[in-house]
Formats: structure tokens, C-alpha cells, sequence
């Protein structure tokens, strides 16, 4: 099975690469797109910074010390797709693999001197996530061969220490190892980074250790915490150890972590992160949305996790977060030439903002950027959507679950399905039926879309709540299912704790925020308020330079809502003895674009949340 | 005069600390325990901390790079409270310099490698400030011969090249030791450094030039950006030179630079800074309460550049921002006992946090710390403190002008004067004469104290507009001049564009910013919203084990404001279809502090900006 999650039980069972085809749509074009630029763009740049040339034993070595695992997320992409640019790249790194298995670049001469920082077992996570990518969609070849011995020099070298790593992967790594081979020392290395941990298990440093989550045991935390990114990795890792060895407890705690985040910590976009100094959480209803972090990294955890819980308890809320994670941050990483990437992505930038040439030195930018000295979000990015299709569908006893909504072929036991739509931008989904066979097939029913129906075959339309809408078979060659969801833009407004949004609305419409964007900051977002809750028209997009299009099944769509432009007051010393009110000012309608399209037309300002006119 | 600026030119002449002396009061009580206390503090960290050994040859050397300049500075602290610690102090820095001037723990027998980072130059101007003061207040020595020793190796490697530091603060002590001296060299140095600056002089980094203001040459900058405090020290230095070379256009630029700051990118407190990551301004209207950064540093360098700008222009308005700043953030900076100290200076706390013990790795905290890794912060209130006096008052041609209502004794030409008065607490300020003689007195009269009133000798009390009420000689010993400044506690709103406080209004009381402090988060500040504009109500300061006590004139004034406690609703995704508007709940009164005092009661939230009930 071609998937990068196999969980051996749970509620559900996820379909893999081999089971769901995307087809030509918003993401079957997207996991194209990735295919024939972004990897090869990725490639490119690493040969170009001297990263590869790392493991041909180049002096003096280049790059941040965790380098060499960009090369392994892009080979895990690679292998999802079958890039016929693997068996060398992974020669390549096989040269630098040491007799008893050991493999890094930075640390070679110096081993394991430096836990909280080194990323010595991070990288090998990815490096033996690249290696299980490949068995399962390919077989046993030199890139298995180089995991396998990492992965079994760390057990050795790790079984019996109280040692872990200061940046998680390596626990969910060695679980899917052990899924993939059935060789339980995986497992329970696994187990025993995700218990050490919080002991605690590593030193103490200036951003404390909740950081690297260090400061407690896992079953002891109450939300996640520290780095964003870090913390996602981790508990995707301990989902995993729950659920191979039956860990009930600390399924329990994952998933009360995840509640108390996404009720506290989440932007709208479905994006963590509120910190750029140390890349975290923040406090509690810390969201702001100019500063927001929300590197397009821990949304790609936040979409592994989500995926794991969803499959282990098979509540469709998981699902729900994933695609509103999906639409709004993992869409948006990417330029839509796929050759440029956002690493932070803030809900409001006041500066149209040039964008930096070549490689950008910070994680900042008011415009995508070709490459960054930290660039882990390119080949994220490109291994997440070279295995999206894995994602897409999972099967019960029943049946399958289709749990996002877009162009694909799916098989399963006797159901051979294709979907079509054109969702996101339109509501309907149809489900044709390729082959007679028995076997439910569920939709799952947004919780924002009340008011959806679903028709089976040549019944009625009935109306069907969130959660799943649920078609028995048996099925003919030729039946139809259609799920009607209903598509109104809508005011969205934020929970009073959340102090950096108070007095302001956000527009959604369907799974995608939307924000307004200003070319050259003109109009000046600054001076504008909207007229909530008048509702929002939908409108053809702009022509702009920026393609219109959607796949199949109809382009983008861009919305207006009636808006106020107004002069502020003048300047001076900004804080004064009566509320600065809105008064005067012309009315105008202010355009919205989907957030995921932003940052396409040039140096823009941009903002998600409008404050409302008073 | 012994004065830490001491201009050739200007509207106005600084009087120094021998002609006024602070007395019991707001200030003059924390002189006092600055001398008694903060002083010895200082110095015991820094013998624990080896910052101190490092001049006695320690090894391996212990903290950071730029760790010599913290006992510059408070030695300078020393030379102006005349500290008998001084001389041993100075002997000990003395050992490490070498044969040709240079003196640096950390760059010695590696010199000059790192300007960008490097910090050499830094601590000579902490070194070079220190000397000024102790030969202004004393005579030449051996801290003056060190000092002036060190001046001309930086004199003689510098002249004629391209480089500077990385972080400014030589270019206003060159100056101040030129005037001084005499010896024009140390303007020259200085007057070449400011140019050099931008062209660019140093090399690029991971924040970007703008960092440390090599951005562009700083004529042509419109506004201040980048690292605060670096920004504030080569603005003060920009003043001196330019007023010590007739430079009018340099010091325009300054002045519109610092309207821009003060419009858009000041809190209310008078802070400076909203970015952790750099400790850096941020954009225009970027003033988040919750995470200000706000270095108290940066509020002192805000204060000496006020300073400079008030003798240079006579505009009384840099008085005024440099007294918010003074009672708001210098006042703040450390605790009321003296011992323990705020970085960060934010204007909301969400989380009743632990104050850490002992040192500090991270500049955050929600309780004052006893020292910091990066301990800039106690050392700059030290020496400010002990030179506070000197920036009460100033002379003009026709008399004194007393911008600092604090009890004080004020002498100068003829004029002989007692301050008494219970400001900030109560808005009376009687001036005494002391002696029969002729001269104008002129007070200060804030912006926001419309109202106020001035009686002179036995005439009438007569309105003043904000600005200076202007008392004529000639006087006799007894007479009295008074001024009224009405202090009703008033509501304060922001302007639009400032984002993060939009739906909120403080409340300030004469100079002071007012805000709610819950020990414990008891009631939780997240739960109350305020009725403005019902106005504030004096109440008698609440007896917590905090001193209640203001100096001579009476205690500290709290206040409470009608509020009302409603709980939010549940947790959940906290963003909905409806305004989350407060619905029930229970009116209340809600006691407000002056955020100066707050932080003395125990690990609690807090907050300025309070929100608005609707």
C-alpha cells in the first residue's frame, strides 16, 4: 500500500497512492505542477547551495546543520512519485553512510555531541521516512538500504540511553518502519524517545524547554506547546506509538492537547504558530494576524496529525481541520508557477513589501521566495503533495470514506469510483460508479455546510447534515451519487479572547478563507472598514495576469463586500481623548481573493480579518 | 557641570547635578535607593557572574561578548553618585588594557574580526561615557586616563577608514568627551562615523541592514527602524555631532525621523520596540500590548534623545514625551525594592507567570528578574538614575526652566529655588525662593493638563495654556510661585490604524498610564470589559503588602472604572457566524494601578488597553 500512514488497527483504514488517482483538478493540477517543477526547482537549488555536495564530501561542508534531511524529504517526494531522478540522489547519499549505519554530514567526527541542537535523529527520521515511501512504492532498493541501516544504528546506539533529539520526527519515522517490515525493535525505540521525553530528557536553553517540548511528559501536557513544528512531529509520533501498542491513555491525551489548540491556538487558516522568535504557539488566544508565524511547515504536520487522529478514531472533525489546513495553507506555500514558497503566513502584512531575489536570509517576506538558508518548506511541500492522493479516502468495513472532495479515481474492494467536481470553487460532487460491486460510500459533509443534500442514484435529493452523508450500494456501472453543497460566502467573526481581532470579520465561502489583497497597497487597506453582515458577492476573478482558472468544473471565484474608505486622521501622537470613529468617507466595494491566491500579482498588502465599520 | 550632555549651542543649557539636587520624592527616592541599593547589586551579579574577572584574566572568559560594557556603565552610574566603589572598580579595568589603548576582554589578540557583531566599539563608548562622567563630577583619575587613553586608540585606528560597529553608542560619547577636552579629534571620529554609516559600512545579516541602521545613510531615513536601542544611541549621537558642527540639515532629519516614530510607532507608555525576534520597531501602527517588546534600554536611549532634542530646539513637547516616558518605563524598569528588573516592557500579560530565579536566559518574564543573561537593562537604570538630575531642569538666557516636577533645590545665576511637590500623585508644584534675586522661572506644563493654573508671589492665580507658565522676577527669599495641573484621570483611545488595540481605551491620571493587575488572574482579566467613558474614580491605593506610600505630598492614587465580568463562551473552533458580543454578566468595579507599580504583588496578568463593552 503506497501511503504514508499504515496504521495496523484503528477505526479506519487509509487508501493509498495505489487505491486513489488524482485526477485534474484543484489538486490532481497541483500534485502535477509539483511533480514537474517544484521537485526539480528543489533539486536544483540544493545542488546550487551545496547541500547535495554535502555528501559527496564537499569542503568546507555547506549549509544549516540540518541539511542533509531536505535532501531526504525530497527523495520521500521523489519516491511518491516515482521521479526517475532517485536511484542517483540516493547514491549520492549512500556515500556518506558510515560501516556501522551512521549518516550525517554536520556530525560526522562528532558524533552525538549535541542532542538539543544537532538534528542528528531528525534527520535520520526523514531519511527512513524517505526509505518507507520507497518499499512501499517500489520495493527494497539502495534508498531502503541506507534507512534500514540508519534506523538500525539508532537502535542500537539509542535502546538503552536516556538520550532523544531536540527536534521529533524519528518517533512517527520508526513506527511507519515498523509497520512497513514488522520488526518490533522499531516500534519500541519509538515508544521509548516518546516516554524519555519531558523526563526531562535533554538540557535546559534560553527559549526554555518547552520548546522542544521537553518540559513535561507527554501524557502529562495539557495543549501543545513551544515549537510549532516540533510539537506536531512529536505528537503525530505518539498517535502512532498509542495506536501500535494499544495506548489508550495516551491516545486520550493527544487528542485533549488537540482540542484545547484548536480552541485557543489556531488561526483561521487553520495555521499554528504566533511567535517568530522562537517559531511557537504563543499564550492562549495569542493569534495575532500580522505576526502570525504559521510556517507552512507545521501546517503540513498539522495535516499529518490531523490525519492520523481521524484515522485512529474516525471522527470526521479531524477531516474537517485537515481540509480547511489544506486549502488555506498547504495551497498557499506555493506560487502558482510551484517555483516560489511562503515559509511564514500572516493573516494582515501592511507593506507591500519587494520580494527578495535568490535566497532569502529570513523566514519573512511580503512575497514568496525561491529559496531560503532554512528552506525545510519547499520539500515539504513537495513530499505532501506528491502523497495527497493518500490522503483523499479511507475504507471502513463498509465501505470507503471519501473525506476530501476533489477530481480523483478511487478503488476499494469491489467500489471503483470516480469523482468529479469542481469543488473548491463549486458545491456539487458527483461520485460515478465505474464497475457493478457492494460497498457504502460516504461523503463527508462539512460542518459548515448546513443545508447540503445528497442524491443516490435515481432517488430524491434528502437533506444530509455534517459528518458523513452515507450511500449504500449495491452499485451498476453508471449510477451517480451527487452531494450538493451549499456555497454562500459568510461572515465569520472571531471569539472575544482573541484581542488582536476584536471589531473584526473574516469572509469564508466553502473550505477557503478569503482576504483582500492591494497591489501596491492601492486602495490603502488601512483606511478601509466593511459593512458586515452585508453579504458578500460573488464576482468574476480580475484579469490580472494571475490565471483565472480552476481545473475542471469552473475557475476561481472572487467575492466583493461593501466597504467604507476613509481618510484617517491626521498624524501625531496616536492615542487620544475620544474614540477615533469612522465618520464620513466614501462607500466603494472592496474585492476578495482566495487567501490561498494571494501574493500572485506582486508586492502586495493583504488583510484576512476587516475591521467593521461602527 | 556635571552633565551626561552638555551641548556648545542650542536654545537651551542643561543644568547639571551641582545645580540641582533631587530631594525626597518620586525621583529623589529612587536616586537614593539607586545609590544605596541597585548599585550594589549591580556589581555583586557581576562578580558572580565573572563579568568582573574577566579584566583580572579569568579563563576561560564567561559571558557575552559585549559583557565589558555592563561595567562601564555602571561606572559611570558610580562617577555621578560619586560611589566610593569607583576606584577599585576602575583599577580592575585598567589591568586589562593594553600598551596602545585598546582594552576588550573578549576580541583581545583577535581585534577588530567582527564588526558587525563584534560590539568593540560599543563598549569603548560605554567605557568613554563613563570617563566623561567621572571627569565632570570629579577630576581627572584613573578611569578618566583609561577612558581618554582608549578614546585616542579609536581615534588613531578609525580616522581613516570605512568601518564602524555594529552597534552605535561611541559616536555621543566621542562627542561628550570632545566637549569635555576640547580636543577636536573625538568629533572628528565621531562626525565620521555618523556619515560612514549606511553607505553601507558593514556587512549584510540575517535580520537585514535596517538591523543596525547600515540601511541607508542616515540623512535620508525617514523614520527610526531596525534594533531600538541602537537606533536611539546613533540618533543621540547624530544630534550631538550635528549640533556641535552647525549642522542643521542632520539635525531636521533627526527631528522629522523621531515626528514619524512618535505617530506611529510609540505605545502609549512611551515604549519603543513591538518585534522579539530582532527587538526591533516593527512597521507603522505595528503596536501589539501583548507583545511589546519595549526594552526598558530603549526607553532610557528614548529619554537621552529627548533630551538632546529639547536643549537643541527648546520644543517642549520633548519634554513632555521624555516625562511619559520617565514615569512609565524608566519607573517600571525595575522593581520598588530596587533589586530586581523588567527586559521586556509589554502592556498585557495573559499568564500569572513564576518569576524566574536568579538569572534570566530570556529577556521575557512576567515578574521582574534579579539579573539576565543580556543584563543591559539594570546597569542603564543605574547610571540613569544617578544622573536623573541633571535633566530636570535647563536654562535659557533669561533664566530656569523646570521641565521635572519633583522635589528638588534648583540653584543657577541668581536664582535660588526649592521644588516641593507630591507629582505624580498630586498636580500642586510649589516653587520657593530662596534668596532674593532676578531670573525667570519658567514650568512646564503638560499637553494634556489644559486647565492648570499659575500664582506668582501674591497675585492671582492665572490660567496657563500647555506649554512653560512663565513666572517673571525679580524675587524675594519666601516667595512662592505655584502651579495647579489639574489631575481627573482621563480615558485614552487609540487610533484606528493601530490594529492590535482596536475596541479598547486606557486610562491615564497626569503622566501616568493606569492599568488592570489581577495577582493569580483573580478576577480573570479576560473576562472583563469596560464601560467607557464612565469616568475613572479615585480610590485609596489597596493594602497589599505593596508600600502604598508615595513620597512627601502624599501616597500613590489607584483608581477604579465600572466594568462588567461576563464569561465567554464555551471553548471550541473560536471563530463563529456571530459576533461574540458580551451578553449578561455581572457589573463590577475593576481597580486599576499605575503601571509603573505594577509587578510588586506577586505573579499576575495585566493589562493597559482594556476593552470596551459595547
Amino acid at each position: 500500500m503506497a501511503n504514508p500512514v499504515l496504521p495496523s488497527s484503528g477505526v479506519l483504514s487509509p487508501l493509498g497512492l495505489d487505491s486513489v488517482r488524482l485526477t485534474a483538478g484543484f489538486w490532481g493540477d497541483r500534485a502535477a505542477l509539483n511533480r514537474d517543477v517544484t521537485m526539480v526547482h528543489c533539486q536544483e537549488w540544493m545542488e546550487r547551495e551545496g547541500w547535495i555536495g554535502n555528501f559527496r564530501g564537499q569542503r568546507p561542508r555547506r549549509g544549516r546543520e540540518f541539511s542533509d534531511s531536505e535532501i531526504y524529504k525530497l527523495l520521500e517526494g521523489m519516491a511518491w512519485a516515482d521521479h526517475p531522478a532517485l536511484p542517483e540522489l540516493a547514491e549520492t547519499v549512500g556515500r556518506a553512510q558510515e560501516g556501522d549505519g551512521y549518516l550525517n554530514t554536520r556530525w560526522s567526527g562528532n558524533r552525538y555531541t549535541d542532542f538539543e541542537w544537532g538534528h542528528e535523529l531528525y534527520c535520520y527520521g526523514h531519511l527512513i521516512q524517505a526509505g518507507v515511501a520507497r518499499l512501499r512504492t517500489h520495493g527494497e532498493d539502495r534508498l531502503t538500504e541506507i534507512a534500514v541501516r540508519a534506523a538500525d544504528h539508532v537502535c542500537r546506539r539509542f535502546m538503552d540511553t536516556a538520550e532523544t533529539c531536540g527536534h521529533p520526527v524519528v518517533e512517527m519515522a520508526l513506527v511507519e518502519l515498523y509497520r512497513a517490515t514488522g520488526a518490533e525493535r522499531y516500534l519500541e525505540m519509538a515508544r521509548r524517545f516518546v516516554e524519555r521525553r519531558g523526563r526531562p530528557a535533554l538540557g535546559d536553553i534560553p527559549f526554555g524547554r518547552a520548546y522542544f517540548q521537553d518540559d513535561l511528559p507527554v501524557r502529562q501536557a495539557q495543549v501543545f506547546r513551544g515549537h510549532v513544528v516540533r510539537a506536531l512531529y512529536l505528537a503525530s509520533g505518539v498517535v502512532d506509538v498509542a495506536v501500535e501498542t494499544g495506548d489508550e491513555e495516551l491516545l486520550k491525551a493527544v487528542e485533549a492537547q488537540w482540542e484545547r489548540t484548536l480552541a485557543r491556538r489556531t488561526h483561521l487558516t487553520g495555521g499554528m504558530g504566533s511567535r517568530h522568535a522562537d517559531e511557537s504557539y504563543g499564550e492562549d488566544f495569542e493569534l495575532p494576524p500580522d505576526r502570525a508565524y504559521n510556517e507552512t511547515c507545521a501546517s503540513i504536520a498539522s495535516i499529518m496529525l490531523a490525519h492520523r487522529l481521524l484515522l485512529a478514531t474516525g471522527d470526521v472533525r479531524y477531516a474537517d481541520v485537515a481540509e480547511r489546513t489544506m486549502y488555506n495553507m498547504l495551497a498557499t506555500g506555493a506560487a502558482l508557477d510551484g517555483r516560489s514558497f511562503f515559509y511564514c503566513n500572516p493573516l494582515h502584512v501592511r507593506v507591500a513589501a519587494e520580494p527578495p531575489q535568490g535566497v532569502n536570509h529570513a523566514a519573512e517576506g511580503g512575497l514568496r521566495s525561491q529559496w531560503f538558508d532554512v528552506s525545510c518548506c519547499p520539500n515539504n511541500i513537495a513530499r505532501t503533495l506528491a502523497s495527497l492522493g493518500a490522503y483523499v479516502a479511507a475504507a471502513d468495513s463498509g465501505g470507503v470514506r471519501i473525506h476530501h472532495h476533489t477530481p480523483a479515481e478511487i478503488r476499494h474492494g469491489e467500489l471503483a469510483l470516480r469523482v468529479e467536481t469542481g469543488y473548491p470553487w463549486s458545491g456539487g460532487v458527483t461520485v460515478r460508479v465505474l464497475e457493478d460491486g457492494a460497498g457504502a460510500v460516504s461523503l463527508r459533509v462539512p460542518f459548515w455546510a448546513g443545508g447540503a443534500t445528497l442524491t443516490a442514484g435515481s432517488g430524491p435529493a434528502r437533506p444530509v447534515a455534517p459528518g458523513y452523508a452515507v450511500a449504500e450500494g449495491p452499485w451498476r456501472a453508471g449510477d451517480e451519487i451527487r452531494l450538493e453543497l451549499p456555497m454562500e460566502p459568510r461572515w465569520t467573526y472571531p471569539d472575544r479572547r482573541v484581542d488582536a481581532l476584536r471589531g473584526c470579520a473574516a469572509v469564508e465561502r466553502g473550505p477557503l478563507v478569503y482576504c483582500a489583497e492591494s497591489v501596491g497597497d492601492e486602495p490603502p487597506l488601512a483606511h478601509l472598514t466593511v459593512r458586515a453582515p452585508a453579504p458578500p458577492v460573488e464576482v468574476a476573478p480580475s484579469e490580472d495576469g494571475v490565471d483565472s482558472g480552476g481545473p475542471a468544473g469552473g475557475g476561481a471565484v472572487e467575492l466583493e463586500v461593501a466597504a467604507v474608505l476613509a481618510e484617517p486622521r491626521g498624524d501625531g501622537w496616536p492615542y487620544g481623548p475620544e474614540p477615533d470613529k469612522v465618520s464620513g468617507g466614501a462607500d466603494t466595494a472592496l474585492r476578495l481573493v482566495p487567501y490561498h491566491r494571494w501574493g500572485n500579482r506582486g508586492p502586495a498588502t493583504m488583510r484576512v480579518w476587516l475591521p467593521v465599520a461602527e
